[in-house]
């Protein structure tokens, strides 16, 4: 089975809590510890997980060149959600779910914001297509703050197919689009929601945003005009959020 | 006078158009152009702005280990904002200020990132403290995609006394605090407004917080619960923006 190193506190640490991922091994730096290092390594004792100890050089040649903060695990693959679990888990619910569908986003910095912010704003499952999209590496990991190690996110073949699956559950597709003449503060972000965040360069693809029931911008002023995309999707999560949590739904 | 060093498109494209800056000279890539290049040589061109080209050696050379998109300019330093003036000009005015205060952000990408959302969100001013706090240097201006050529930055040696000046000029105080019990969705954000975001890893300081007029917190779920700081600044940027369009106030 596939190995992963994860590296730096957060990643090992949520990765600890989550349980999703089996350890084969913990090392930490040899130097004097942090208490963050302490947190690990109470964690890792308590589940019994083989946790030794590394001196900095050594660390780095296992790690290479990344900000590990004295913190590497050896875990198996990251796990992919299965889209049929997730639909049949989430819409089972007594919750209405919310997800986010990530037309290809390519940077992984950009892909761990989103993560991160997701878990936050309540999002019930990822979907990335396979093909040139960010994956959910150890890095993406790192910058979603381990976020990652709880998020559910689910890799597709094909968006627009499975765009059409979620409508057919009855699910409202809401696509960000720079464009579109809606502002996200008048449309209805409530319910059943797929928001549609598109690619750092080019945005939503056209026959995505076909399939989509609304299109919604996010105001703007000023003469730069052009918000992050980790940002952009931050604030339409968020407006999602808000909706629900005004209205006792979260 | 003090030079620097303006690299990558954004930067040196937005900080010729906002022209706050004096250009001593543009230096752009020998290598076959692109369209970003040849704007760049075009708005220098216009504005009899002193245009070279070079090796991509001798860029590297110039502009050291930074992704400089064959981009380079010499240009007068950063403009900072007065706080006396941003405050005249802005409390004369007839649309409501909106202020945002930083109290020891210290990474320049949050940095740049908050501006970056801000001049989106129609902030009329950042203000940071003279201490232990990012500055708005031309990797920030690279980090908020040149927004930063256009919003008004000032710096302050005494965060608590600037505030206790907004407040005398009928200013509100909003700090951001997660662990403020009163949610940011039931928080009045109109009317004259100062939004203070605290640092990293500990907020804002205790005293600027005793000077704020409410506290308010970003609702979060999930069992990592922490955003980002520019996240959770774009959030609640983006809240009050979202009050003021609502009545038609932006």
């Amino acid at each position: 089975m596939k190995t992963e190193i994860l590296y730096g506190f957060h990643p090992v640490y949520e990765a600890l809590r989550a349980g999703r991922r089996t350890f084969h091994q913990i090392t930490i730096s040899k130097q004097p510890h942090s208490r963050r290092i302490e947190r690990i390594r109470s964690a890792a004792e308590s589940k019994k997980i083989r946790l030794r100890e590394a001196s900095p050089a050594k660390l780095q040649a296992i790690g290479g060149p990344v900000s590990h903060q004295g913190i590497i695990a050896s875990v198996t693959a990251y796990p992919l959600a299965d889209t049929a679990d997730l639909l049949a888990t989430v819409l089972s619910g007594t919750r209405s779910p919310f997800f986010l569908l990530l037309d290809h986003i390519v940077d992984p910095h950009n892909l761990g914001a989103i993560i991160r912010t997701g878990l936050c704003a309540g999002i019930d499952g990822v979907i990335i297509p396979k093909d040139r999209s960010a994956y959910p590496t150890p890095a993406v990991s790192r910058i979603s703050a381990g976020a990652l190690e709880y998020m559910r996110v689910a890799q597709v073949n094909n968006m627009v197919r499975f765009v059409r699956t979620l409508k057919d559950q009855n699910v409202w597709i809401v696509g960000l689009d720079q464009n579109a003449g809606q502002p996200i503060y008048g449309a209805d972000l409530t319910g059943a929601v797929a928001l549609v965040v598109g690619g750092e360069e080019k945005g939503i693809r056209p026959l995505v945003k076909k399939n989509c029931d609304l299109l919604t911008s996010i105001p703007q002023c000023g003469p730069v005009g052009s918000l992050n995309a980790s940002v952009a999707a931050a604030i339409a999560m968020y407006e999602s959020y808000r909706q629900r949590f005004t209205r006792n739904e979260v």
